[in-house]
């Protein structure tokens, strides 16, 4: 697998970033601060690491491919502050960092999430690809980050968490260990997740492909692809969640098992939860298999998603 | 006042809130259901109105404007959502009717905000007028509502209501009554304002006349009766939050002095907040002169903006 090429398209994005947060010696200093913390400390890049394979299977120049991948990541980053709060999932840690309102303040995070979300829309509006492109890459991130998609998954997901009042601040921590057993189906699970995690991770397959101008039946195979993704993803970090630390995670360990989320191995077990990443794995090789030796690197990113220990 | 236009531009845009709306029959039935309440139980419609008075100026057909002013209410709608939140203002009621973290839980108002920004963006990729004018209306809107715009303007109101320390949500109520004296000059009251609401009202003007095709001098002369607007309904907001009641406004009046929040009539008196108010009209007024008959609606709307009563 070339690792150069991941190392390279990394730095390119993390420079991307870079340039397209607002300046953190500017008013107001704190927003801007915490929209840098929340994205650039730290992170995997998984999703722009996408945009980059599948655009370059293309042959999109590098050029095109940074704005959206700096717009799927500024989408991911600000889904992460939002999950992080504490009428979320009240996580106190992430990517080795203190979530954004430990490190800030609430408001702060509510803001700095909202912000990340709209810098990623006005990027798009001027990425370097023709009109009709930036529009269908902009139709392409909303429709998978709302309430059709990444959002509408994380509804369901609090839903499935067995919260039936929320209410206040105060009551948030209350519903935790509320519910010893997950009561959702793996067909509901796997809809959640479809979601939750699959619309974005899809989304940043078919923005690469987009700015190439690749034919529908290209993104239709590579949707398969994104679809077997996306559920591996999960698969492999509720695994992850179980099998390894904090440390080694840069976000807290064994938070699905103590708030007694449904996961693929609570409802499966840990065998079948593997196996079903086994069959994952082939789904990627075959829906990739018509585009030849061009697929090769986002073939290494599915595998990457199966075997990675963080 | 040619009353019957502004309730037929209501209908117009409420019947296209409506339709752009998720299901709320079909899951996630909390998060659709939210999002509705959020934006169809009431407002003035200020800014959907602003968007059909600009547009009509310059003759764009009413059915090229329905998306924009959709989307401007769409993204209003969302920053009351989080502005209201426990961590934020912290309010309980608004346009008449309990908040969303009341009426359905802080998580969900959370992400009902969230999927609300994404609409906004999604319906203006698909906005009846040529490809180049949907991106300007993407650009404007995203400029208009994130860290440049709206989004930095909530966070300089938060830096100036005196909270040196918001932390966890525990601790979000004690900062209010915190500090007696607001310590914002009026020039940064003004500054955080034009951003905070001035940017969105500019937007939503702005947007009116890109669909119509409109010249940057025209613009630019919009701009000038924007920017007095913005402020006005801000002084007017400021002025009623004193002087009427929680029932004529709909949300909770007396507010901003039980927050100690740095208001016009705070920093300047009541007296000489009027005759800012004063000022504005006429700067208003002498912005649309060039337009003649034509801007009789924007102007009778900058009216309405100092005159309301809610």
């Amino acid at each position: 697998m070339p690792d150069h090429d991941l190392a390279g398209w990394r730095a390119r994005v993390d420079a991307a970033l870079d340039r397209a947060l607002p300046d953190p010696d500017t008013p107001p200093h704190r927003l801007h601060a915490a929209m840098r913390h929340a994205t650039l400390l730290g992170g995997k890049r998984m999703r722009p690491l996408l945009v980059y394979a599948s655009g370059t299977m293309f042959d999109a120049a590098p050029q095109a491919l940074d704005t959206p991948a700096v717009a799927v990541e500024l989408i991911h980053a600000y889904s992460l502050v939002h999950d992080d709060l504490p009428c979320m999932d009240d996580d106190a840690l992430r990517r080795g960092q203190p979530t954004v309102h430990v490190a800030f303040d609430e408001a702060t995070a509510v803001l700095a999430g909202d912000a990340l979300q709209t810098l990623a829309f006005e990027l798009l509006s001027d990425t370097p690809v023709p009109d009709a492109i930036r529009l269908a890459l902009i139709r392409t991130l909303a429709g998978a980050s709302g309430a059709a998609g990444m959002c509408g998954g994380q509804a369901l997901d609090l839903e499935a968490t067995g919260q039936k009042k929320r209410g206040q601040s105060e009551s948030c921590k209350a519903r935790i260990h509320s519910d010893p057993f997950p009561r959702v189906s793996v067909s509901a699970l796997r809809r959640l997740h479809a979601l939750k995690t699959g619309a974005l991770i899809r989304a940043a397959v078919r923005m690469g492909a987009l700015c190439a101008g690749a034919p529908d039946d290209a993104l239709a195979r590579l949707d398969l692809f994104s679809n077997a993704l996306g559920l591996a993803f999960q698969v492999r970090d509720d695994i992850l969640d179980i099998e390894s630390d904090s440390a080694t995670l840069g976000k807290t360990a064994g938070k699905d098992q103590a708030q007694a989320k449904a996961t693929f191995p609570a409802l499966l077990g840990m065998g079948a939860s593997r196996e079903l990443l086994s069959d994952l794995a082939m789904t990627m090789d075959d829906a990739l298999a018509g585009f030849g030796e061009q697929a090769a690197m986002l073939a290494a990113l599915g595998r990457l998603a199966i075997e990675r220990d963080r």
